[in-house]
């Protein structure tokens, strides 16, 4: 926890904040902190500040707070991601909202397993903490959205033109020729699958959107070191 | 398991290896393989190429082999890492291995916490098990090298020299100006911090050592996401 993200309903006036549960823990074990001492501070969506202890005990921790600086810049990426196993799919999100993605896209392909659509791991509030989690990590406020596209095909015909719309679109396609290329100065749109890769239909289907299949050479990567390494490599 | 690796235990001739345990389990059940089938193969620090199957029993799996393929190219990165703690560390090893880091240092520091370093994970035999999942993985079968390295100062001072002899050297160090570059055509060594960072003794100690610090912007990552994000910028 690099950053200590504020909720509205944290607030009891425009400038003080009062914090149980995990936040109040983390700033006694943490840092323990004392009276007096500032923290760093965000509101969700919002800016970035201070944050001075006013009280402490076990039960609240009760804050003077000062924001006036904006989050870091967000990534130009946009991310279509296919659904990851459950275990994965928490590492994955948080290290993606650590990166700055807010755009990411849960998708459908033949190669996903049905059973991970139903995980509870899919359901609002547990998207939010694990995006939260990343935000935290990496002193950002910006909550990423997320979308859920249990269905490829209408998915890809009709509203994954209006989201590539202005963008350069890639698909990570291990084994074609044409390798992932670096630090491009734009808007992306990146796709990556499942383990064992999009079958080839679905690669059909994203090329008939634009989408540009390449690879990272021929190591094959799992997913949660594939969208770090082309997050990176494409922009960061 | 996207390569079956062989080591010399399971040859009974020159082309012919029987397998039992992990790997028979996984052809079972994962390839569903059967006699005549033909899988993809590696020698540990050799070859890759195929195996045909010729017997496949509960008990054991008989391959004829052909290896005739050299791995894919190591990455020209030699990674310095702080000793994380050892539930990450088993990610990233297997993450690094399926990266092709061929030379690995795990670095004491002084936000290290001592405990780790009793972690039964850094037994040969337990580092080996995490180094061959990614090569698994990545379809490699050369082995990193991993050199622990439970004191910082003598470790900085007396061999660090020797290793980045030939290459550029950076240090991953949040916070300051230089931002990380981007696809370099040489050798690199990188050295990356623990949780909260090397203190600025350590990193005055690296940069008497030719190390740059580095940085990749606002946002603080964890070590697991910080690690793949740096090794597919600088290179890959």
């Amino acid at each position: 926890m690099n950053i200590i993200l504020l909720q509205d309903a944290d607030f009891v006036s425009a400038e003080r904040v009062q914090l149980t549960g995990r936040r109040l823990e983390h700033v006694c074990k943490v840092h323990r902190a004392v009276v007096g001492d500032e923290l760093r501070v965000g509101k969700v969506n919002g800016l970035m500040g201070r944050g001075t202890i006013l009280s402490l005990t076990d039960q609240q921790l009760e804050l003077d707070i000062f924001l006036d600086q904006p989050p870091p810049a967000p990534s130009p990426i946009t991310l279509l991601l296919a659904l990851p196993r459950p275990k994965m799919l928490k590492r994955v999100l948080q290290s993606v909202s650590s990166l700055g993605v807010k755009q990411i896209y849960l998708l459908n392909s033949y190669r996903v397993d049905k059973s991970f659509w139903g995980s509870p791991l899919l359901e609002e509030e547990k998207l939010q903490e694990q995006l939260l989690l990343g935000l935290e990590q990496a002193r950002d406020t910006i909550v990423p959205q997320v979308t859920l596209c249990p269905r490829f095909k209408p998915f890809v015909e009709d509203e994954l033109p209006g989201i590539t719309a202005g963008s350069v679109a890639y698909v990570a396609h291990p084994g074609v020729e044409m390798v992932c290329p670096h630090a491009l100065d734009q808007k992306i749109t990146l796709a990556i699958g499942p383990e064992g890769g999009f079958i080839p239909y679905e690669i059909e289907k994203l090329q008939g959107c634009g989408f540009i299949p390449v690879s990272l050479g021929e190591r094959i990567l799992r997913v949660e070191t594939a969208v770090p390494v082309l997050l990176s490599r494409l922009h960061l």
